[in-house]
């Protein structure tokens, strides 16, 4: 008998949450661990994970209704399985996540990065469905990305490939990124780019804003989207120029790529209408003009929370 | 009984070359024509092909030895067999050019991009055989590339995937290109680009150079060559702002598809390691840490002549 399903797993920085999904893309259970309570062995955390899961897969039937468990992690490979020199995760150099998780569960176990992840799940349960060209975009605490040619994702020579956000928005001078790198895309277009361009715009000019109610060492995106949503001018301005710098990089990506849509998700999402139009005005005037009016572009309408499993999950059908 | 031959076809915007090629990547004949003497009638042209070309085939041993003709030919799309608007043909809008070429020697026709056709040809006989992940720029009157993930061409959702000669490498106030667009790489990095520096810099400057004794409108690329090669400054350093506009692309690049190698093509290679240097030191710059000293950097070592009909070639075993 075909086994009725699979486990997706999302590890952040934070919270790891893993559910049970069934061919048909609905999460049957969910649950999850803190990722960072055993920062001395990762053996303990792994049976924290273990623990937490089994209750889902016992009430599911037991594992022998489970045809794998797919993994989304930072800095995750998936030709070789291992998370590799993740800055945000509290065990260092590299770790062979998929096989200790593989020999945990005895069932078989694929990894690949989190942006990879959301762009497979958004290929196979998310408005991408059917499209075998897309470049997926993930805007967060940091920028990630997804590319799908030809219906599968791109890894490249050595599993890496798809690190949009660290690609030049602002050659010489740009902002100094946490890669070592200077003028990231991420930088300025992830929620902390976000910030820092509030931060910038506010110490620069004496222009009222709703933002100078916060302390200025304090805001966050979440602050200018509310003060964006209530009109305020320094508010709507930080997202044009965030707009302004993706549109552009947007531009480049379809040079290489020809996808059919550009999908966004993650946080900056809320903002709407008020961050899509600048950054699709800016991506069409820099787009080659037999591109023009053709690339698709929006925001992913997976809940945020699901995206993540169920575009780990979808790796598990593939193993 | 396996057909032991294809037709390689590349058309300029001066000549086409065509040649018969066997299995092992031998050009056993070669000839050409004009591609532009007659601009009123397609059909003309293909007519002065079929003259000259099934000289060829008949000294061959007839078309039924010959499996297909594969087509190298600019804006040429992969999809539809269609040349789409080119600028430097004399034939204007969609012209069908597979089908007919297929339907006048009646045998199948299969057609790219000229730079998709270098690679394939790279790919299949240069020094990027046996790599499945790779990138080759074609460095000419124009900057054009031609995109390999996991052994195949990258197409895209529309066919026009892989035009890195146009994406920003000045934003803002970056040269006017002659896509309409400003800032492309190719505006800086192409023959035409590095006389442009050129001017640019002799006009901005009171330096002395071998190069002001050329009248400043006349200058070439190859006038720059020779200088450096005779140790001038003011060459170098065009060649130097030359390889650090197109390292730091390098480095987008990269971060997008993560090759094993990027393979440099066409009239610069003339110009060696002055130019290999500054790509190669600002492309390193601009890696992430985890690609720094992976990342292969070459010229391709085919013959420019021949490498344009063999990668055209390549396409004709796999129609």
């Amino acid at each position: 008998m075909e086994k009725p399903y699979v486990i997706g797993m999302d590890m952040g920085g934070t919270n790891t949450v893993f559910g049970v999904v069934d061919t048909r893309g609905n999460v049957i259970s969910k649950s999850a661990v803190k990722t960072s309570s055993h920062p001395e062995d990762i053996n303990l955390y792994i049976n924290d994970i273990y623990v937490e899961l089994m209750k889902l897969i016992e009430a599911a039937g037991g594992i022998e209704k489970f045809k794998g468990i797919g993994i989304g992690a930072p800095n995750g490979n998936f030709y070789t399985g291992n998370i590799e020199f993740a800055p945000n995760l509290p065990w260092k150099g590299v770790i062979p996540f998929s096989k200790l998780i593989s020999e945990k569960f005895g069932i078989p176990a694929a990894l690949t990065n989190d942006a990879n992840a959301a762009a497979v799940g958004e290929m196979t349960y998310g408005a991408a469905r059917g499209m075998k060209n897309f470049i997926m975009i993930t805007l967060g605490t940091g920028v990630g990305s997804g590319i799908i040619i030809d219906g599968k994702v791109v890894y490249g020579h050595d599993g890496f490939a798809g690190e949009l956000g660290h690609t030049n928005a602002i050659r010489n001078n740009g902002r100094l990124c946490g890669c070592g790198k200077s003028g990231c895309l991420e930088t300025y277009c992830s929620a902390t780019g976000v910030a820092r361009t509030a931060r910038e715009i506010l110490e620069s000019t004496k222009q009222d804003s709703l933002l100078r109610n916060v302390p200025v060492e304090d805001i966050t995106s979440k602050d200018v989207f509310e003060a964006a949503m209530e009109g305020d001018e320094v508010a709507k301005e930080i997202f044009n120029f965030t707009g302004k710098i993706l549109g552009e990089s947007l531009a480049d990506f379809v040079a290489f790529s020809a996808p059919e849509a550009i999908v966004l998700f993650g946080g900056l999402a809320k903002a709407g209408d008020l961050i899509l139009n600048p950054i699709k005005e800016n991506m069409e005037k820099n787009l080659l003009p037999l591109w023009r009016g053709k690339i698709k572009l929006f925001f992913s309408d997976l809940k945020e929370a699901d995206a993540a499993v169920l575009g780990a999950s979808a790796l598990g059908w593939e193993i």
